[in-house]
């Protein structure tokens, strides 16, 4: 097993894409939520991010405060827990709202205990109201998931078009799935849930 | 059915219209209301919003802090349920004071329960006592919104001279309708109430 | 009816005066007072206010605090529900000092539910005593009130000398008061208060 | 009488003696306490003040907050009611920790219900165990407090030097009271307390 | 005893290791927990921290928060008691997100009472998820341990191929450890924990 | 009795030395804690302090959150009561971590109501443990103690070689205590504490 793959052992972790200088990079967003004992609240935010990805990440977590109940995941957890978001490497600065759905992957997986599928990458903005809007890099983004071992890739519907520019042989390797919404984007990334033996508890921390 | 209408498909989005580089575009406003159990609170937006812009979110929350029992609205849900407005596209920087019509009804829409009507775009300053203020930019917005398929126009009052600069034709295809308070904006755009039956629960979040 | 009157047709909004690049001005002063319900609180300033303007409304807030009671207010609206003060339009940067009484005037219309009479303008700093210091531009001021149809201008007692500037016919057709005292300023400004009767609530919202 | 001495003829009110581009000149301090029924709270401070003389208003306040009860004021009125501290004209800004005495007098005056007696003017920076420390611009500052018709004048003790710069003819129409200490300012400078009868009551606003 | 181990001499101080300007050098992060009794609460950091130290603290703070009660620490303590990371000497400024794990390891020890062992220095960003991230500047960094004593050394596991430019002899003086997850840092660097007797009563303070 | 000798007459002021651009001068720490009946609450900072010099005194407060209660000081009081730290004069800015142990001792004596002794002063930055760390200025600093009449100094042990540059005959006038923890400074630089009798009763405030 890659160690990319080791990264989302765990719940709270998803698998994004960036492009950066130097072409695509895969990128992961952590998500932690602080033991109520410890009487952390809020949403604290790191890794350098810029303006545009800070609010990425309010509008995922105003999309789980509204929505999360619909989707049955334990948003009460949400008001005596601090929330935090982390985007590795740390002293790397970051931008752009195309981690919104990583974002809300990475919330939703911590809530629901259900850990990300290592396969899997996704990049995408999110709107309030859970629509995946387009981002760009398609090409970059899918080469560099590619040469990381991910073999499912999720993009939004509108960027369909920029496959075209996507070679072949990669396209061959992966399955992509065109998503308008960021409940598509849980439902295609999250494992199934575990189920619970006395011998196994799961914590979502 | 065009996917610029169905954005509009749940409470808590309204279509605005703005003047871009490139003349003018339709832009949407989406609010939301945190599940009072996940302990939101306050006011949040986002969407690169500029000082004017931001004010006319606290403007539009204001007045329906002051008037929404009026509108009977359930107001009490501002007290312990956090609220957040956002315009996409997240990167985009946006300002200025005539998204204020549009902010107002986005968040009367999600109080209400009642969506905005998909053939209406607005815009409009809006005064903290609900009168509705002239803005710039009328031709563009209105060739805007006819290309984007919207067939009626909410637009103040003051503003009815400026309709003279707007082509023949495009006037045919659209109702514009000149208002001058806020008030006239929500019974124009909100769908009426939908009645609840035990098998169609409305929620409003 | 003078459309500038209109704007004075509910509690809360007071007609101020003020020096622009191109001469006088109208402007109003709009206040709000957040339903206890909606948890609004604290005191929200919009309008592009500059820092001067915005220590105005403090002034005026403070003075309504510690002096509220004595001029009969229902100053415990205060403690529990959020104040908003705005100045359209929204887009216009606007500073300086005199607009204190305007600001006063606008919130002691909220809280007692006395309109302010729509034919009196008024331009003044004030202290946190209440007193009505000098203020600039009164030639500019008392030209643009003349315009509007304003026929009642109260200005602070120390820039009576200014009025010598003023054409003698302007002066003719408008009442000018000199004040010394916030105080005087809301005994001339604001309507009596209305009786209630069972079919005409009055609500200051 | 004069009108600077009217300034005063409300407790919290204390004049102080400032050095400005032209000269010296008086200026006043102003004190509010919120009514508590308001909800205010914190300490406030508008009149453009800069850094330094906003710190000496903390100064002046940590130091009633920690004397005050052993000078019998009623301290626990800094509690629940906001503190307010003014400094017109509005628009002018204002610096340096001279005013640290006049601020300290116009605080306990308001606290006390005395009166600040109208002929005495003050300079001099406090320490927060109430030492006064020395200033600048002696001469300028009896010169504008012999211009505005008063007629004692509070000094640092160390600043006694500085009057040989004063002419004698102005020192001879002042009385120059040297101090060392905060305690002595207010003794010097406060006016007797009033005895309460049941037809005038006195209220510290 | 060298100086050096003396900084360890109380739980709450772990070795770190920095790149300067001239060339490694040992740092100590020092970890304080207030009193319950004196009120103090949240996150304090000081020590000229830049922003992505800063995070790095956060970072250690939530793992702590979110995987401590696992590791059997007491962390019901931050809820109520101050956290205070320091990082001497006070002028100097300090960036980069490489003191992580030493922050982690100083907490960790404050909270469970074990000192950190003073023959050990310590290297690593960590993630959210306590993975060990690797870091810059090994070369520098061992020397500079090295210099100071340091007989144990643990880094990154990703920076293993590193450890190809350390002299020799270097290396035969230093036991390195490789690490991918802060709890074996942890394991590695805290001494065991202390027998309490009625003589020698422990705290973590 | 020299003035500089009286302004330790209370307990809360301790005497610091400075290196300023003409040399080295002495400095006064002054503390306060407000009445807990007046609702002050954090720690305030004044006197134009630096980012460094205001992390120092966060460091002195948080070491007497967490070890001042082994000091058998009342840390109970830093709950309640705001505590206020001044260095004047209250216009020159100050900056650099050497006043650690001035800060620290200004507080300890000021909860102790233990007076600092006023022949000394004493220089000396404290880390979070009250280790005394090294400081630059040693030679100007013990002139100007010197000169100001202080007859006992304390000083960093790790500042014990640049004792060398200071002139004999300076020396010769001056204790000299190098000191490592602050626990020494304490001890050496704090009167007894006062018996209290029916007729002085001491107040720490
Ligand atoms: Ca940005
Ligand atoms: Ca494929
Ligand atoms: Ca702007
Ligand atoms: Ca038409
Ligand atoms: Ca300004
Ligand atoms: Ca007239
Ligand atoms: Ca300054
Ligand atoms: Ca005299
Ligand atoms: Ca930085
Ligand atoms: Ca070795
Ligand atoms: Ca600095
Ligand atoms: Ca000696």
């Amino acid at each position: 097993q890659e160690p990319e793959e080791r990264r989302t052992a765990v719940p709270g972790v998803a698998t994004g894409l960036a492009v950066t200088g130097a072409g695509g990079d895969v990128l992961f967003v952590e998500a932690s939520l602080a033991d109520p004992e410890t009487g952390g609240a809020g949403l604290q935010l790191t890794g350098q991010l810029g303006d545009v990805m800070k609010e990425s990440a309010q509008i995922a977590l105003s999309f789980l405060r509204s929505h999360g109940a619909e989707l049955e995941l334990p948003v009460t957890d949400l008001r005596e827990r601090g929330v935090h978001l982390h985007v590795p490497a740390g002293a790397v600065p970051k931008d752009g709202p195309s981690a919104g759905v990583t974002m809300t992957t990475a919330l939703a997986s911590l809530l629901s205990g259900r850990k990300v599928r290592p396969d899997v990458a996704m990049t995408g903005e999110v709107s309030l109201t859970g629509r995946v809007l387009p981002i760009g890099g398609v090409k970059q983004k899918l080469l560099a998931a590619d040469r990381a071992g991910i073999t499912t890739v999720l993009i939004p519907s509108r960027n369909e078009p920029d496959l075209d520019d996507v070679p072949a042989e990669v396209l061959e390797r992966l399955t992509v799935h065109p998503v308008a919404d960021v409940r598509q984007v849980l439902e295609l990334a999250l494992e199934p849930a575990v189920s619970l033996t006395k011998d196994q508890p799961v914590r979502a921390a």
